[in-house]
This record gives C-alpha cells, sequence and structure tokens, in this order.
C-alpha cells in the first residue's frame, strides 16, 4: 500500500468479455425472497463498474441500474463508525470470521452479545447502535457519507426499508437478543430502523465503484479530495472484507477471487485492489451461500484475465 | 501478482530495530507446555529473517537456530498434497475459516467429519492421511520436500516427535473422530506418526524464509529453480494463510498485519508479501491466541516500518 | 397410577419441621432482578403446602401469600394447549431435555425453530401461540382456566406483566426467532402479551397445591369434580415435569428430590406426587441454576421425612 | 418407596399378548451394524421378561437368549461405581440429560472433560476409569459383579468385544479426549478395554430382570439376599434411567412409558417400577433414536395393559 500502480490493461474489453461470458448463468440460483420487495426484482441482469486509483471508469451491462445493496452497506456504516467513534467502536464488536452463518445466534449467546466482526448482521446491529447514539439523525448521516462516497445523491428505497421492518424478524430476534445481554445503548426500534434504512439504500454499480475508491487510495476519496478514513483504518476495512466480507463463504472467495469484497442479498458485490481499482458486479440470481452466482464468476473471471489479486 | 517488485528498503536496519524495540516483551507469555520437548525452551529468544523475491537475504538476533516449526509445517505438507493430489485433496477438507478453536471437535461433529480447513489440527490430519495413501514412506518424502524448498538438509526431532505421539491425547481424539466418520483412509497410527513428525521438524527463521519463497514468487522456488506449485495453487494457500493462518486470530492478524501468515506453538510465524519477499519470526512466548507475543509485535513492527502490506 | 393411596403421615407435624430447618438459608442466593418489579420482593419468606389426594390440606408458612408464580404457569398453558388443541400441539413442540438453558437460543436455531420442550422459554411461547389462534381473549381464558384449578378467583400483577414486556429483550429475541422460522402463527405481540401476563400470575403456595390437584388424580380436578385432562395427558405433564421441570438442573432434581416439578424465578415451585398428594412451596432466594435455593431443601427434606418419591 | 405392593394381574397373559402384538413390527428399524459382530443377529427375534417384587417371574418369546447387553452394561457399572467409590464418582460425571447425541463431543469440549451424565458413552467411559483405579482386575469385577445381580454365571462375548475394540473409534476418540482434559487417571487402552468388554456382556431377558431387582427393592437384591446399594443410591439410578437412559429419547420415554429404563444398541431394554417389578424386552431391530422398535412398543403396551407407570 502507499504507492498508486498506473494499469494499462484494456479494462473496457476485460468487462465486455466478462458480461458476456457471464449471461449463461442468467436464471441460475435464486433472487433473495426473503423480503417481498427483493422477491420482484428480475433475475436476468448484469452489471459491472471499475474504478482505477487514478480516476479512470469502466462499465459493462446495466451499470448504472441502482439495485439494493443490503449488506454492502455494513462496508458504509462500518466506515463512518470507524471515523466517528474511534477505537472505542471494537469494545462490543469482534474482528474474527464467525464460522457460521452470517444471521445466526449461536455465536452470540457464545461470546455474550458480542458480534464476530461487524459484518454479520448482528456486528452491524451493533455498529448501527454506535451510529444511533453519536447522531440526532443518524439516517441523514449515513445518506450524506454515502453520498459524498460517490459524489452523487443517492436515496434510501422506502418500500425496501418498510417491508424489512415488518418481516425481518430474525433482525429483529438479533437486535434483541444484544439488548438482553446489555450490549445495546438505544432502544431497539431506533437501532433498527437505521439498519434496516442502510439495508434499503440503492446504488448503481457504478455508484458503488465509485464509493469504494477511499479503499484502494489509503483512506482518501479522490473524487472529492477528502480522507475519508485514515490509511491504516481503509488497510482495516480491507482486511475485514477479506476475512468476513462475504457470509460464510469468506475462504471460498479468498481462495477464488482473492480481493477484499463484500457481498449483498441485493445481488451485488464490491471488490478492492489496494493501490489499484474499485470494482462492483451485480445480477439478483444468488446461490446457496447468499452470494451473486453471476457476480461471484463475474470477479473470478476478472481475476484471471487480469491475473490481479492481492495474493 | 506476476510482477516482481524490487525493493530498495533498508531491510539490515529494519529488522536490526524490530529486534531491538521486541526485547522488552520477552518473558511476556507461555511457552508451550502441553509436550515436555517444548517446555523446556529457554523463552527469551528472538530471530528473523527475511528474503525478497529477487534473492537478498536480512536477518536478525537467533535466525539460524533451529526450532521446532509445529503447525507451520501444516503448509508445506498441505502443498505437498496439493501437487501430488490435486483437487480431489478438496473432498474431504473445507476452506473456511473455523470460528472455533484450532483444535475443537464441535466444528467436526456438526460437519460430519470434514475438517473446515486444512490449517486447524483436523484439517491437517486429513491432508496427512492422502500423504500416507500417496507415498510408501511418507516422513522421508515429507522431509526431502521441506529439505528442498529450503535447499538443505532438514530433520525431525525425534525427542519432540515421540512427545507429542505421548502426551497428544487431543489430536489421537481428532483423528479417531474423523475415522468413525469413515473419513480417513488409513489406520490412525500411521497417519499420526506423519502428523506428529510433520509437527517436529526443526528450522530456523532462515531456513523458513527460504522455505516459503515459492509463496511470493508464484509457486517458483528460487533456490533451486523449480516449480513447486502452479501460481494459481501458490496463490491459494496464501489466501488460506491469511483467513485461516493464525489459530483463531486470523481476523486480529489480517486486521494488524495484512499478511498471509502461519504460526506454530513453537513460537515461529512465517508471513508472506507476494511478489516481494517471505519472512519469519520467532519467539517462544506464546499469548492466549497461541501465537508468539514477540513475533506477532515483529510482525506488526515490520508493517508499520515498511508499509507493506497486501492491503 | 390409578389407585389413590391414602397416606397416615402427619403432614402438620412434617411441614412445621420443615419451615423451621429451613429458616437458615434466607438471604441465600438472590432475588430474580432481571425485572424490577421481582426485585422488589422480600427474601426472607418461605410457604409450603401440601393437599392430598382425598382432599386434605396442611400448610406451614407464609402459604397463602400470593406471589408471582413465572415458569410455574407453563404447566396450565401446556396443559389447557393440550386440553384444546390435542396432538397436533406437538408438531412444533419437542419433548426432549434441552441440555442448554431455559432460556436459549441455540438449540432453536439447530432445530430450526422449533423449541425442545414446553418448559424452556422458547416451548412456552409456542403453547402461547396455539391459544392465541385458539381463544377470541386467551388472557381471559388463562385466567378462568387457572382459577377453577384453584377454585378460587386470581388474577395477573399488571406491574410485573408490564414490566416484564419493557425489559424482556431474551423473550422477545426468542419469539422473533421462532417467527422467523415460520413456526408462530400470530403476530409476536399478541403471543407475548399472553406469555407476559401468563407469568404474571399471583397465587400462594395453597392456591398451588389445589390447582395441581389434577396431576396427581388423573387429570380430575377434585374440588370441583372436573376432568381437566384425560389420565393419560396428565400422566405427560408429570413426565415432561420431572424430564424438563427444573431449567438446567432436572437431573438433579430428580436424583435429589424424585417427584415431577416446576419451579420459577418468583421462588415458587411445584411438585407432584402421583395417587398421593400435590405440594407447593415458595421461598424468593434463587440458586445458580435459577431454582429456589430454601424451596429445593424444603422438598429434599420432605422426601428425606416421607420417604416418599416416584423412585 | 417403601412399602412393597403386591400385583395380582396376570402377567403371563399380558406378556403373551404383548409378544403377539409386536410380530407385525419384526423386520422394521436396523440392527445395529457399527460392529461386524452385532450385524449379523437375526432380526426378528423378541423377547420380554418380567420379575415381581415379591418374586414371580413372567417370560414370553425369545426370554432365554442371551443378547449383548451393550450400553445396559452402564447402569451396573454405574452401580458397581457407586458401592465402591461413593460421592467422589460424581466430581468427575455428570447427572443432567444431554441434549445431545450419546456419543457426541460437542458437550464434552463445552464442559471441559466432565461428561453430562454416567449414561452417554463419554460418562460410562469415565465410570470404567474409577473401577479401572478400584480393582486390580476390573473385568472379572464387572463380571462377578452382574453374575451375582442375576445369580447365574454370566460371560463376556469376546467376539463383540475384539470387534468393538478394532472399529470404535468414535469411542477411542471420547476416552482421549477425556484424557486430553486430565479427566481419565488410567491409560486409555485398560479404561476402554473394560468399557468394550462391559458392553459385550451376553444376558438373556430373564436374567437381566432378575439383575435389576435391587432398583425395585431399594437397593436389595432379593434374589441373594444381599444389599447392593443403599435405597437412596437405588432411587439415584432409577431417577438418572428416567432422565437420561434412552439416549435421546428420554423424553419420549417418560412421557410414553413412564418408567426408568435403559436401552442398548443390542437391542435390549430394561424397566423398572420402583416397589413393584423389574422387566426386560429384546429385540434387535432399532429404530432412528437408536432404540429397539419392537422392544418400545412392548413397554407401551405394558403401560397400556396394566396401566403401571410412575407417573
Amino acid at each position: 500500500m502507499g504507492t498508486m500502480v498506473p494499469d494499462t490493461r484494456n479494462f473496457d474489453a476485460i468487462l465486455g468479455a466478462i458480461a458476456n461470458e457471464v449471461t449463461p448463468l442468467f436464471g441460475e440460483g435464486n433472487v433473495a425472497s426473503y423480503i417481498p420487495a427483493l422477491a420482484r426484482i428480475a433475475p436476468d441482469q448484469f452489471g459491472i463498474a471499475l474504478r482505477t486509483a487514478d480516476g479512470r471508469e469502466y462499465a459493462a451491462g446495466s451499470a448504472r441500474t441502482p439495485f439494493s445493496i443490503q449488506s454492502i452497506s455494513k462496508v458504509f456504516t462500518l466506515s463512518l463508525a470507524m471515523q466517528q467513534v474511534g477505537e472505542s467502536l471494537w469494545d462490543r464488536i469482534g474482528r474474527e470470521p464467525s464460522g457460521d452463518p452470517y444471521n445466526s445466534l449461536v455465536q452470540l449467546e457464545r461470546e455474550q452479545g458480542v458480534p464476530r466482526n461487524p459484518f454479520i448482521n448482528a456486528g452491524a446491529i451493533a455498529v448501527a447502535d454506535r451510529l444511533v447514539t453519536r447522531f440526532s439523525d443518524p439516517k441523514r448521516e449515513v445518506l450524506r457519507f454515502v453520498s459524498e462516497l460517490c459524489d452523487q445523491e443517492v436515496s434510501y428505497d422506502e418500500e425496501v426499508a418498510a417491508s424489512e421492518a415488518r418481516t425481518g424478524f430474525r433482525n429483529i430476534a438479533l437486535a434483541n437478543f444484544i439488548k438482553s445481554f446489555g450490549k445495546l445503548d438505544n432502544p431497539v426500534e431506533q437501532v433498527l430502523d437505521l439498519y434496516f434504512h442502510q439495508c434499503a439504500l440503492s446504488l448503481s454499480c457504478l455508484q458503488l465503484a465509485r464509493a469504494c475508491t477511499y479503499l484502494c487510495q489509503d483512506g482518501r476519496n479522490s473524487l472529492r479530495g477528502e480522507q475519508v478514513l485514515s490509511d491504516r483504518q481503509a488497510r482495516r476495512v480491507n482486511a475485514l472484507m477479506l476475512t468476513c466480507g462475504t457470509y460464510d463463504a469468506a475462504g471460498e472467495f479468498a481462495f477464488r477471487i482473492g480481493m477484499p469484497s463484500k457481498s449483498g442479498v441485493g445481488g451485488g458485490i464490491i471488490a478492492v485492489l489496494p493501490d489499484r481499482l474499485s470494482l462492483c458486479v451485480w445480477s439478483p440470481g444468488l446461490g446457496s451461500s447468499g452470494n451473486s452466482i453471476a457476480g461471484m464468476r463475474a470477479l473470478e473471471l476478472f481475476v484471471e484475465k487480469t491475473r490481479l489479486s492481492v495474493f
């Protein structure tokens, strides 16, 4: 980390080829169905966008179609909390891979209400609790933060947020469970209101590739020239994404793709190559691990074609 | 990966400074005591060695003192098995972080005798089973493989191996447990004989830094000019080291150090920076996570001083 | 079961002696503190009451002081549900001891939202769900049922119920968790409203000894001459009480006391000797297993003095 | 307990009717196949025997055919250890139902090598360890103890014992696991030699009904007029059988049968009605819970026909 590495690859051709090659995967897997507002999405969509550290942008497919970013939002709320709260953030959140499913309560019980890491649901709820404490209008602040990251106004999909609030029983269980250990400072309803909204953020692949630029440039957002996190903090977010970012397939991701990544059940996946580029793929059909099938394949093709990887 | 990056840092000064700075940590932590032969080691020792991708070597402290490499051997037996067995190796071994302690039986029970990854004890025992099937004299082959990796004759510490065999009840339990699921092809005694010997390999920091050179050079051992693994395989070993290499502190390691690493209860830790360098630190005092305290601090200082990290 | 056994023991003397002997235990243990309304109870109270199968009643200490029956209510809602719902009740509730704490979520996750038995909190919540489905005013029906069992008007302590609703995060988590598996038919709020109220029932030892008379008389309530359950059903409730009735101390209870029993964190314990008698002890100070310390000792003394036990 | 209750039921007719009614169940379930010596048993066999507290005996079917008693032996080794070791026996063995399968290692890991109760395999191995410490020839002592209980010479089936020793990997794992926590005093091999032999005891239904007479007569063996255990100890064994005696179906057993029982994978089940009778059923076909299908049905029919039960 530190030195920006210019890259002369023909990314236009590479992204186009990838978009082409993943077409046969459309229709495989299942669109997330646990909330009605997500279950309606047409499955045969795919987008990919990339932004290099020196500011060039590339895209293919439906790279400008907004989708529900879901768990990808955990990267942004974590970053905002690291920026605002500092080291005490980690008093109630671990940094280890969980080995259990992303929405498991087992680990929480064993470890007395301290989530294993900020990228499982329980961890993101604990992060949200800190933001609720920190801000008088936390939803507005998260919206502002993400909008600034991609240098464009973004918005919550209120229908998705309402749908999560009505049917997200597992997350309600998680939040109450943490609360029962005395490890949530704010009322469950307020914390979940923020959490359900952050999951309901709508962004496109291109916006997400832009939003992640601070993760491949030592914490600095090059679109607005702002230092979002210190270089050390940015490195830490990347480390967490690599070890814990893709549900219970983090090992498989590191193994097959080798880039810090974070996926969401909306079908999006962001990935970062420190000092080089950030990218985002999207396709709604999910595999058994909860990750986009075409999206994972696209990232794998990207690594094969560019031979880029942190390893 | 792919391009070798020359490095002009003054590693001599850096390693010397590190060796100096970790001195106050001597005596912290505890020497591994679960086998008598390890419990006798003097705790106030420290070594560090580094080999760059272009073949320069640096060392400080007791970098030439052989020590019991213990779990570091899992990297080498895994590599040998990947080379010899190919993809079918993964039929009975997962690639995900475990979230449970390195010698846990819980996960094995839940997943019917398939260890989560090759770096927990159960996984390494499953790897050993494949090597026992593959070779008529597996102990000799492992010795040959590791000797060639560091281009020097190395040996087993038979006293340590015998000590493990006498008192390694947890590992005997693990092997029999896997066997009870029908997922060990060879007699438990034979498999454990290999496993206890590989843990009892004696190497110095310098030998280990050399032995790992294939992991930062696309699978190629530059000392002997041999392709040990394909570049894709070498990348996979690195990915596994980063996500699963340091007991239940893999997240913390990625977070604080950001290099694929593998530690052993003998106090050694190897670490790799793809395309740049491999290094090894050693100090016998272990922290609660089973990793060398001075060794972890040394790696952290190395990252601080060089700003090198995969993230 | 079947033949009523007349008993000529001098229960007056026995209960009086027990009340005397447990006095030194006052002040040991802790009053349940997880809800403020319970934490206020004076700890140095003790009551014991007994009703024989042939209708004689005996009492000592504060046997007429009403207390919060808490989990003892699970016996009554289970009985009401068995009476009203029949065998389909068991579709979503197991009948095995859990081996995990009474408010654990671990087992629920492993078994996909099916509680191990009706006496852990999750199981009682699943029972409450069936009663909410069955009755238009389930709280009134439970009140009526329990009032008829002891042949006296009893009531909910609304302050305790409100206190549970405000702070019972673990139970809210449990109910939402079951709901997330699709195994709760009614809204979580309605189900918990019943559950929090049943726990807040106020009865005295004497009322509880009377209320349990159907469990030692083949399902027949002798106060009102009504068949509450079939003899087979009554036997089943007794079996469940013996194997699962006293939190994670059911084995210890069977071992030391040998009577089907059900305890509550209000400090009450009911116990039944089929064909002979039902009894109830109460003292607010709880031991580490969540059972009344003086209450358990009183039951043990009762067995020692009378040599009565199902074993 | 205490008063012997004479029983005027026509047990001859009842046992005969039961033997008749369970015939259609022959062939259901599976003969235990984990060791070859058991897998060979013809499945369509059934026996039942009963001995009343006043010494009358009844039998039907193959009540005199010896079979491998397997886990039923745990009742006898526990009783012998209680007799010989006293209360300190419980230092390393719990008394609670486990909620996990009978051969689970999970609970052992959570509770640091202390088995939940003496009737899961781990618990019986811990009991065996105490007997190995106590006796210079523990196998001979167990044989003597069981022979005296049924007042007939019985023997080990050495072929079964050898078969267990060769293939009982799960039990070898359990013993080594306990040893790894420092909670086995003797060498694993010695402890397992006793354990594998006790499981290989061969007794008939009639012999087992006799052997259990001390459990329904306050600890006194009426065949030889010897006090085997104190009445309190006998009551405790019964309590343990009821709560933990039938693998993970103890709740179901208490619920449907309501007698302290202990089953074995050889297809035998012993059951006790304190003060009244002991009985034994046998049929090799096992259901999913590891209990004999025809045997469980026979016990259920017995309760239906006699209306006898502790509840």
